[in-house]
């Protein structure tokens, strides 16, 4: 073990400080320098959205830790409101600037970590410097939204991504009249469209208005408001604007450096988080790693992704190829919207067409605990998977409760290599004010290997059952209070006695309220020797 | 497909119910008749504690399915109050006996699925005929409990298992004085004892009197009052006695079928829940399954394994060995005990000593989630894995919010042999509300691998560290409040310099109050050349 080496780390916050910090703990003797262009260092980004709203209260909170308690704890040199301005990985040397003083200097490392992360995109759109048009990346930012919303009512969202919603939702909470604008058809642009579906009725529910397929062309200001020009012509005018469009990786350092860059800008790594040059690593937002679903290599830039990549550094300038690698990130990501909350793993199906890889996915809505037990919601999981192998590749899931837990455990079947299969016998904890004896994920599992086995012939949509024969199997009042479009109700418990009203010469599509009881039905009439099919997932957020 | 085969089904409620319901989607030709002895059919045994506490208000809500609704939904030949008394595997024929009449008949079978579940344990110990004396397995049970409650104050629960615990915390619910019994010397025995003790402070606050390691040995009745004599000479007086010191599985019928056993009555069955006889199958509680973890064959009597274990007996009478394998179950289970949860998953550290099999364990504290956001609490989670394999053999955690999960994504890891690196790197959803960048799952897993590689030397608990140097590198206030016995203070922040107030040449223990900051000292410390040990855990659940 080297350990009077120089360590360097540009960035102080996610991927910067967990490096320093597991790069102490391997040695009290490695001088470890933290340079920092912004006033603070190691604070919580992800909870900023949260003091906007003034659920997290105390602004102190956010500090996770201080320059002070940095250098107190870790024995850190920190240098805040410094900016690296290049590097020379040939000489082994970063050039500072100290921003305070405007004063600049170089700096010898034997291992320099970067972490400078990712800026919110601010396009160049006609009036885009107007001081009403802000983002959100940290503590400052956060202040600046918080000091313009006091006193206004009128407040536009562009981008309708996890940061986008959480803004738009405390932004709520405390009264703004939220205006969120999406260029795609849809929120949360990294779910498929139907499992975002839910969203914008909460969304709508809450006051927030929502513009989609539209996006910002200019911003036209005037003393009373600024005006918000979408492509399709619309305009409205707001106090405020937050922009949440999207993040660039920090990558100018490194390509200026000649560091081996991806398409997008992003400082492209190998597991041990190794860029091109020698002893120069890239964690976090920065960088892009190999992508153990897609292939190639994917930016994931998300908190935990940040902090385990700073720890693999660390790991790697003291073990060498001992240390574990970072096996990739697979994209898990949740985000709460009011009382829902909505996330993924894996691939999406958007992403697998896109691909053009073969996949085949399933919907199914189950209870967050035991039904007969108070306050059981519906989750909605669909699981996707390959019809190759029966690896799972990825799961999205809807719902008030419960939602994360689900995600979790498809990431974990997903970094295993789990099937379908493996998800049938999953064995889920169960008392009934925690899960139920066949949970969700249990079910999605089961309704993927039926599938497969031509158990179940899914309809995806009701959609595609439109102008069809169609047979809501539901009882009668629910039939009648949430009408399934062009169906005839006959409720499962009479679906045998009542098969003579079905024609048998062309294919019927059951439907019933969450997807199972249509699956029954389609038993019943392909086991009868009807063409049967069941809709996926039910009428539950597809009719109303 | 065979489809007008006759499957007889001995047992109408989980396993039986959940293999009916899956035969029937594979048939509508097949006939298929279930036999239940008792009323009631498909009901939630795991729902009874939560109404005799009237937390799940209707008792109708316990009544999953009834047997017309069973009949007209799956179109099964329902005999309740009826019970199976012979099974001759030879002639493919069981005898039956109508309660209601008293009547004997034989029904011919072609497949036979025995699930009649398991008994509660009722020892012949004096007085235990006493009509206050209740077990809980059925509706039945639960009506009893709820008229005898009515009208009594003092409750003796003996046995402090999952169900016994449910049982006295919905009786602390309704008013009731409750002393809880338990042979043991420590609540929930299926937990190792350091992890079940938090239950027993949770139990004294809400006023249960807890009595550990006495068993009970005879009841002794007077009007009014009923004693309840303990091995140790305690006795004590009560209006009503549940007991819930286990259940002993139904295997009676298949022994005097010829059945093949195991040690404890179980029927043996294999992946297909085949038992020793042809086109005989056991499923739920009565069965023991080929152990995936430890070997041989084990009995988990739970409803998701018996819910499964059914669905696959159904499987593979109508696909044969294509149908998918049931994998053994792992033993994953949860109780709540007022505002704690608490569970397991795999092997505990218990069960590998009674083995003989080597292993190695941790324990950490980490959040429900982002610590920084309202309403985060602490759980405390205990890993075990194999040191030659680094594979993951078991988990418990405890904790207010979040056990759930925590102990499915580690069922998920254990089912797929995952290993302790690989819980380093899951990627779990995390934004504020749901949990953290570096998840307590990703933390047993960094203090295990770090225990692997020498990172981190545990002490198991703060006994082992009595009359040794001890550090307390907690904030000094919270030593004050909560001291350390034994140890010298000194803040993680002035360890460095106030190196030489320790004695270089002793070991060293730190601790601190969650197990973090003293895993950090004692880096420190090492890498400063002392032989330092971090005590796990730290003060939480010890101190106090
Ligand atoms: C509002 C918001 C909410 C979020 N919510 C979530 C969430 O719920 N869940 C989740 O997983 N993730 C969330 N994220 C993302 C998460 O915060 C990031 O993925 C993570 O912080 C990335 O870590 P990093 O170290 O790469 O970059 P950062 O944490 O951004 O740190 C980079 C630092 O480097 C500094 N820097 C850049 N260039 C230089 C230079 N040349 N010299 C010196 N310093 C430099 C920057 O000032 C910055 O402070 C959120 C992010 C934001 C902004
Ligand atoms: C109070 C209580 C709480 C529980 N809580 C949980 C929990 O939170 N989580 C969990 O996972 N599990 C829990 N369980 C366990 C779970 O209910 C069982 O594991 C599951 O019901 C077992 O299913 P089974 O089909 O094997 O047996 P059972 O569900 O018990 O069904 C067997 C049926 O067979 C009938 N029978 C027996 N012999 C004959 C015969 N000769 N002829 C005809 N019929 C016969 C019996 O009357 C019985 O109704 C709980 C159980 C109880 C009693
Ligand atoms: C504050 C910060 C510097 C802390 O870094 P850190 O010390 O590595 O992280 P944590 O405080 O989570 O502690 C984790 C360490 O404690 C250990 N640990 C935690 N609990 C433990 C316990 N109960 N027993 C033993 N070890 C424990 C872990 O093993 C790990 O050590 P290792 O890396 O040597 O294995 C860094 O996380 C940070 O800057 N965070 C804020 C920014 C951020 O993450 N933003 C994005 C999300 S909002
Ligand atoms: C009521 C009972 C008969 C139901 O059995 P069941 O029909 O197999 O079980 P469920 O109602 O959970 O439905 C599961 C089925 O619906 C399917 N399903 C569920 N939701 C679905 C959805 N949204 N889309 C498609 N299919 C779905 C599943 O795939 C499964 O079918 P399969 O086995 O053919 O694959 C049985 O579970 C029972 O008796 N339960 C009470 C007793 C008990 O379990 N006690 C212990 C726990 S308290």
């Amino acid at each position: 073990m080297k350990s009077s080496k120089h360590i360097v780390i540009v960035g102080g916050v996610a991927g910067g400080a967990s490096a320093a910090a597991r790069a102490r703990r391997h040695s009290e003797s490695a001088r470890i320098t933290l340079i920092e262009r912004g006033p603070d260092v190691s604070f919580a980004n992800c909870g900023l959205p949260y003091h906007i709203g003034g659920e997290i209260t105390d602004r102190d909170d956010l500090a996770v830790q201080t320059p002070t308690s940095l250098r107190k704890l870790l024995a850190l040199d920190v240098k805040t409101l410094t900016e690296v301005t290049a590097i020379h990985p040939d000489s082994g040397k970063v050039e500072l600037k100290d921003l305070k003083t405007g004063e600049c200097s170089t700096l010898d490392y034997d291992e320099l970590i970067l972490s400078p992360g990712a800026s919110p995109i601010r396009p160049p759109l006609p009036g885009i410097d107007d001081p009403r048009v802000l983002t959100l990346r940290n503590l400052e930012d956060m202040d600046a939204i918080i000091r313009a919303a006091r006193t206004v009512e009128r407040v536009a969202v562009i981008g309708a991504g996890f940061i986008g919603l959480e803004v738009a939702e405390q932004l709520v909470h405390i009264g703004k009249r939220v205006s969120l604008v999406e260029l795609q058809e849809q929120v949360l642009p990294q779910l498929d469209p139907e499992m975002a579906r839910p969203l914008v009725e909460a969304l709508k529910h809450k006051g927030v208005e929502t513009i989609l397929g539209d996006g910002i062309q200019s911003f036209g200001g005037s003393e009373e408001g600024l005006w918000t020009n979408l492509a399709s012509g619309r305009s409205f005018e707001v106090d405020l604007v937050v922009l949440s469009i999207g993040v660039r990786p920090e990558g100018e350092l490194a390509r200026n450096a000649g560091l081996a860059l991806g398409p997008r800008g992003h400082i492209t790594v190998d597991g041990f988080q190794r860029t091109s040059a020698p002893s120069i690593y890239a964690v976090g937002d920065v960088c892009e790693s190999p992508d153990p679903l897609a292939g190639g290599h994917a930016a994931v830039p998300l908190g935990g992704p940040a902090n385990r990549q700073g720890r693999t550094a660390a790991d790697h300038i003291f073990l060498g190829d001992k240390a574990l690698p970072y096996p990739g990130s697979i994209g898990t990501a949740i985000v709460r919207v009011f009382d829902l909350a909505a996330g993924m793993t894996g691939l999406s199906e958007k992403r697998l067409k896109g691909a053009d890889q073969s996949f085949e996915s399933v919907v199914v809505n189950g209870p967050s605990h035991a039904s007969y037990f108070p306050g059981a919601e519906t989750i909605t999981l669909k699981l996707i998977w390959s019809p190759d192998t029966g690896r799972v590749l990825g799961a999205q899931a809807i719902g008030k409760d419960g939602v994360d837990k689900r995600l979790d455990v498809i990431a974990t079947a997903i970094r295993a290599g789990m099937t379908i299969d493996d998800l049938v016998h999953l064995e889920l904890s169960y008392a009934p004010p925690f899960g139920s004896a066949k949970d969700v994920v249990n079910v999605a599992g089961f309704a993927a290997a039926n599938i497969r086995d031509g158990l179940l012939l899914p309809i995806p949509t009701m959609k595609e059952a439109a102008g069809c024969q169609i047979i809501d199997v539901r009882p009668p009042e629910t039939s009648r209070r949430l009408p399934a479009p062009g169906a005839k109700n006959i409720p499962l418990g009479e679906l045998r006695e009542r098969l003579g009203e079905i024609d048998k010469d062309r294919p019927v599509y059951t439907v019933c309220q969450m997807g199972k009881t249509s699956y029954f039905a389609a038993r019943i009439l392909a086991n009868h020797g009807y063409d049967a099919r069941s809709i996926l997932g039910g009428a539950h957020h597809q009719i109303e």
